[in-house]
């Protein structure tokens, strides 16, 4: 079942912005319809807050432990997408945050969630 | 014969905006004209509104039975992309959508049609 | 003899804007100097006035077999995509229309001619 | 243990601005949590202060060095990037500097880190 | 329903061989276990007798009507492929033929059945 | 639990030899040793007995279920490999047989695994 | 009409073997059952015989002319390569001489045609 | 110091003749001459020996820590390759494996090392 | 005019057979028929005599100076590319030698003219 | 001036036939005609004697260093070839050793120089 609770969160090392960015190829959930297993890419793309502000970074394996956590769980593209988002915002608030889930086709249809929280810079809005 | 009546939805499972792409490559009608097979790849793009607003998403299984509802119907192909267009927009009425169909050669030309629907951000524009 | 009765229209099939684009890579004539054929791919993109409006669109195979009537015509690059822009507004009276020609080499020269017709929106300019 | 008086620079041979670029694709670190090794490309590009100014440039050489001097260094890749755009500031006092690392994949997510220092101009920004 | 009797022949036009293919991009059957669209490529690789020994050729038009006749029939790749390769034999009695049928993925597997008949010379084999 | 049961056939279609080849890009177990999800892609090849000897094919939507019954099974890629052919030799009872696992990277490691039953063809082997 | 009086020749300019390749990209006939134009890409290779028993090579732009005299002939795929491969063969009587032909796809099948005369060595073979 | 003792194995699940291969990307030594890091891609291909004669296959894990016991080691390229050969033969006594190190330049030079034992087959030699 | 005596040589450096390769991009000729510009790249192997039997290489300088001898010239493809065999087998009397010459298209039709002299080995054939 | 002095060997570390294979990306001499640069990649490909039989490796460092001394020579890619597989071969007197150099366009024109001692395995010839 999916667990915000697995996620850890270490100080962040600095106070000038900087944008962390992971790409997970190995996401697998079920389809709360069929039950039959979804394989997806996920993207998560932030920017912490300062260090003097308390700003946190999301600890990889834990993130890693976080998606295996969807493992049997049967939920929607969208749900994941946005689970994940709030998840994340809720246990770093960043200054924004990106989730891109790209899904291998089921069924002859491909589909791709973008899901944003706070000001997204230019640069990195619609990738 | 194309049914709207097969597509289903469920709650947007969030009130922030985010964007859903579903790309179904295995698209076939018939020609209106000559009865042959046509083949395309079509394209949808939108943001829901909001769940508090009773915001929803398109259920995947009944989109791939809904496309395959025009597979013995003869239908231009600018009829096909109005007509999704104007069944998802009645369904959900998103904040704004996008439809776009690209048609594998017939007698030598290949053809692609884009319709939107509301006020599509200028990163998704022309796409 | 290119032949603009050839081609045929239908009523579109919707109100609200939407693009349609046909490419043709099988187009040739006659070049009107050496007699020599000439080869090139003919895209055409447009947007139909509204259907409440009288709104048409050209029927594929009509515009395939009008392509053909050039097939025996002496004639140059620049005078196939004017005369296929202007038959076609001739036909449609769409609310914009784009003719671009791209043409294969010919003493090792490669030529691409571009011709529009009323207000084309900047996503579809100089493509 | 990372160390940066292995750091050394000459003076900038111009007054004019210029960029400068240096792509590291051997980098190695440790994982602070397990211990395993981390591998990575780390991109550092940035612009000097005018020489009659008192600009420098980092000696190549040197740099290699202090790259190698991550080698048995437990760090997460935040504070890694942090770490070489603070030292570098602080060695040369560029007009702007950005550092980029980009770590293949451990347990199957890839991550891409983004830190800036100063106006970086627009061309150079998320890239 | 698949109906060899739409296929047609014209005499062959030479006493030399000479071999023959015809790749298909666009065939379509159904699922016979789940009712869903199968969609492939079947290439057709064959050499016809002599004309002076009543060598035929299959004509390409006629050849696809057959393909279209198998859009709203449920049957295994393998039976596709089988069939093909039965019909096509009885019709031309050809010096050899090949069919290989290649299937885009259903339920994440992509498949691909090959069947010969006679003998298909070595630079043909497992092609 | 990998359960060979879940497995079914249905008649080979024809007595003449023809070879079937299924791709599976979405296999998953666990490592036996760590717990932690396993990428890869499975090829099965093999040529079925002639329908008249009582050759059979493996039904595709059953070989998904089978593939999927390894989910949640902590197993070496090398059982995976040797399992596989052999629940499907025991099935079929092939002309021959082969199959490859490719394993998406795990520490930095990337496996392919091949194990062949019978007499396969020089056109087949080590591919 | 094709017109096999348009080729000329001219003497081999040697004695040892060598080999000549032709590939025409921009070949067009007329389908005899529809009428529509097809288009394809006729390669011609052949070793002439030596120049001291008379051996000839096909002049270039006179192979233009007799390519293009096939522009408004309705001719089955099968019979353009086996009469291009007849004419040639009676103009030069070449050592041995190869012809292929590709077509771009009409009614979404593509064909090759090949067709060999003489003992074509094994490195030309097949391609 | 590289440590054969690292490594594990467990018993070969098969009778049957199988083919391992594992590809590590990042592999990484000192060079005993400068001191300098070295960086690699480590190729182990390998047929173990039938389950009943006691044959055993090496664990992943485990050699992923064994190739990490080099990495504060000085040692040629030719002596990592020999020795680890030599370790796996030792270690398994495999039917026949094959080593191959590919290593980034140093000084602008690449190489590549390969180191059979036994009977390799010809599909695999040389790659 | 093609003028052989610009070709120079010098001794070959060695005893032991080796293999020297010449491919020159800038190749221009004149068509004898029409007298346009004919562009294309001249491929020359061969292996030199011993040392100790007079061997000689073509000097590099002189080739490109005898190649651009050609410009003015109206001569056919096939007498390119025998004149340079035949020129630089009289030069050097190489153990053998090949000429390959590719041809950018002329009229839409692109060729390539092989040819070898002596007894060119296996791995060099056809290429 | 080149010089074999600056080669270094080392004990070979095995009994067992192995192959090492190093690509130099960086090697540049000048041409002995015009005095300009030449720029090419030097390949050399061998299998040592065993360390029993007194058999050695040249050492990576020294090799780049004995490349370096061409830098100022004038000398044919003929005679540069030769002379490193002949200076290599008295160094070490391996089982066998290829040398190919692939020298970047020198007025339009590439070559590639293959020079081959002992007994190469077919695997390796004509690479």
């Amino acid at each position: 079942m999916p667990d915000a609770k697995l996620l850890e969160v270490f100080e962040s090392p600095g106070d000038e912005p900087y944008v962390i960015e992971h790409v997970a190829d190995e996401f697998t959930s079920l389809c709360p319809v069929t039950g039959h297993p979804d394989f997806g890419t996920v993207t998560v793309r932030y920017q912490p807050r300062p260090r003097r502000e308390g700003g946190t970074c999301v600890e990889l394996k834990s993130l890693k432990l976080y998606y295996q956590s969807f493992r049997s769980e049967g939920v929607f593209y969208e749900a994941v997408t946005n689970l994940i988002r709030d998840d994340l915002v809720r246990l770093m608030r960043p200054a924004w945050l990106q989730v891109r889930t790209d899904w291998r086709g089921r069924g002859g249809i491909r589909s791709v969630i973008r899901a944003d929280h706070g000001d997204v810079p230019a640069e990195h809005r619609g990738k």
